[in-house]
């Protein structure tokens, strides 16, 4: 198999986009990663896409097809696929992008991710939502997404020592870096007292413990090593790509505060770059609710379980921290446009290891690892890049 | 990258199964295509399944993970990816399955496809399959699929000598055919006349035009060919594995009585395989209705525009003829399960080329293609395989 390295990233600011339509979105992420990568869409083999519910946001499915289309690349009949996981849709297309690529059958193929959520009401697009989890033995009996987070919340306090402060810190975290990220849904600071004074959501979940819905795309554009010299003087390699599944239901779990699917897909990854978590300079994790970036950072192996509050709330986190976490600011404050976020999470570690990520920069970057998560964990990608 | 064989394969029975759920059909599925390969599920390296619109017939997404989770496989923490292309679903989710095994990444691979439609009235199925289609040019100022088609047929018969009794062949042949397939929706022969009396669907398109809304699932099982026999003595080697996309308008077609995917994942098929049109024994291509038959026996270089309705008139493309169309009984008479399509044209043409086909056997069949259309042809799927 052949390495692959990234050569061009786009995105759009996240947000409620309005005055954008799902085809608008992807158009314009794509135009700027085909501009960062100096191409035009001549020189594209292939796509992939990752949308988690276009049919019940927008009505629409054939994804693959429209993308293409709308991007002027159907009349070379190229081929273009969509890949749905949830919210792990985009790390799964960016995965099957790279494996394109690996095996010599593709040169040269963008990974994309979009969604347009805010196209119908908050309780329709919770009820999409809910499509993410088991419908059956968990959506409808009432279980939603803040729902379930909620009970690995509560479990996980029941055992370990972390504290509602400590939670709080999380968005604090990520707001902070947001406030320093130009495409971020949410570019103000918090303060711990903002999230502990928010409205409850699902105890001990409150409304700034949760990510929010947003409408956005990400593309990124991978091509064979050898070749990327061709289009960057700055290619990123991949290092490892790597995704693992679990039970769809959180009480088939043997343990709901640990997210098997990530300590799986973690595992091979570091043995796939042959590298050590120690190795790493920065991660973007799934923070779609804080109590997720916690156990994220230790299924990953970053520390033992238990101990990722502590290391939150002394800053080890944080941009000037040993291991800067979510430095776009995360699902939490840089938003999160399901389909898409997976990309966005590979467009933020490409960013900063080029050292293009201005106020938020981490200084000397090498090395970075995205994780991308489906639901509340059945499935699991992750990314690791080097310069 | 490496030669890939087909070594499993399962198909449960067509039809509207009231009595199995979504989960049940795909479990069914997977289950025969281990057995068929003498496998268990510790033996699955990844999975592929293909779905178009399981958010809206049952309000469930991340399709992937659960049919991962209910086939026992979650434990083991394997990949499982959804891929999606409206009706081409299948044919994508076995391409990336292929890509999977020939680029070395894994070995034993399951492409599997499913649908549920029923549990949704008429209407609300019919609303989901116009996301095949774009909504915002077409779905939502009313065409409907059956009206698309008819005005392919339209375009098609004021340009080209094809009779109203030449279509209507087409459905009797592929019933005469489902009528010897144990897992057809529909086993019993028509008659010409049955087609002309039937309900007039959307002009020229009538009842029996169509094909029908179905429950099912298919998986097949592929790993590398060198390691084929260790599963099986009856390999099927994957000879060509081609993919294309085109506007997914009609009206933004060259032609709409030529689907240029299918001409261009068809040109670049037999240019991989290196063989000619001449060399298929026979062949499953996507007749969603008659008139997409004629259209896709054309499209494939198996003669000249204009020529496939005298030729099916004439018998070429029956069981006895010199190229056996559709002898599953095609989507027309076996079902249409939208996501499960595609792996089942691949389910028959290896039941084919095993000499297991029984009352509906091609003798001696040694090379057969499958041609999967997503939309009215915005993406197409083209597979051939070899004994």
């Amino acid at each position: 198999m052949r390495d692959v390295a990234v050569i061009g990233i786009g995105c759009t600011p996240f947000g409620e986009k309005w005055g954008s339509s799902f085809r608008d979105l992807f158009v314009e992420a794509g135009t700027l990663a085909l501009d960062d990568a100096n191409l035009s869409g001549e020189d594209i083999d292939a796509m992939y896409v990752g949308n988690m519910s276009a049919g019940r946001f927008i009505e629409q499915e054939h994804i693959g097809a429209l993308i293409a289309d709308y991007s002027g690349l159907s009349t070379r009949h190229i081929p273009s696929t969509r890949v749905e996981a949830a919210c792990a849709s985009g790390g799964l297309s960016f995965r099957q992008a790279v494996i394109a690529v690996a095996s010599g059958m593709e040169d040269i193929v963008v990974a994309a991710g979009v969604e347009k959520m805010t196209d119908v009401g908050t309780g329709a697009s919770v009820d999409a939502l809910a499509g993410a989890a088991d419908r059956e033995w968990e959506g409808f009996v009432g279980a939603t997404f803040p729902g379930l987070y909620a009970m690995i919340a509560t479990d996980y306090m029941s055992r370990y020592p972390l504290t509602r402060e400590q939670l709080a810190q999380v968005a604090v975290k990520n707001h902070y870096n947001g406030a320093r990220n130009p495409i971020a849904q949410f570019q103000q600071e918090i303060t711990i007292d903002t999230v502990l004074r928010s409205s409850l959501v699902a105890d001990p979940l409150r409304l700034f413990d949760c990510s929010p819905i947003t409408d956005g795309a990400a593309a990124v554009i991978v091509a064979p090593l050898d070749r990327a010299r061709e289009f960057t003087d700055t290619p990123i390699r991949v290092l490892a790509s790597e995704q693992a599944s679990d039970t769809i239901t959180l009480h088939d779990r043997r343990d709901i505060s640990t997210l098997d699917a990530t300590v799986a897909a973690g595992q091979r990854a570091f043995k796939t770059a042959r590298i050590t978590p120690k190795e790493i300079d920065l991660v973007e994790v799934h923070d779609c609710f804080t109590i997720a970036e916690i156990c994220a950072i230790e299924d990953l192996g970053f520390c033992k379980k238990g101990e990722a509050g502590m290391l939150t709330m002394e800053g080890v986190t944080a941009l000037n921290g040993d291991l800067p976490v979510n430095t776009s600011g995360g699902l939490k404050a840089c938003g999160h446009p399901v389909g898409a976020t997976g990309i966005k999470q590979v467009y933020e570690i490409v960013t900063q290891l080029r050292g293009d990520a201005k106020g938020r920069q981490i200084d000397g970057a090498k090395i970075g690892m995205t994780h991308n998560v489906g639901g509340t964990g059945a499935t699991v990608a992750v990314h690791i890049f080097g310069v």
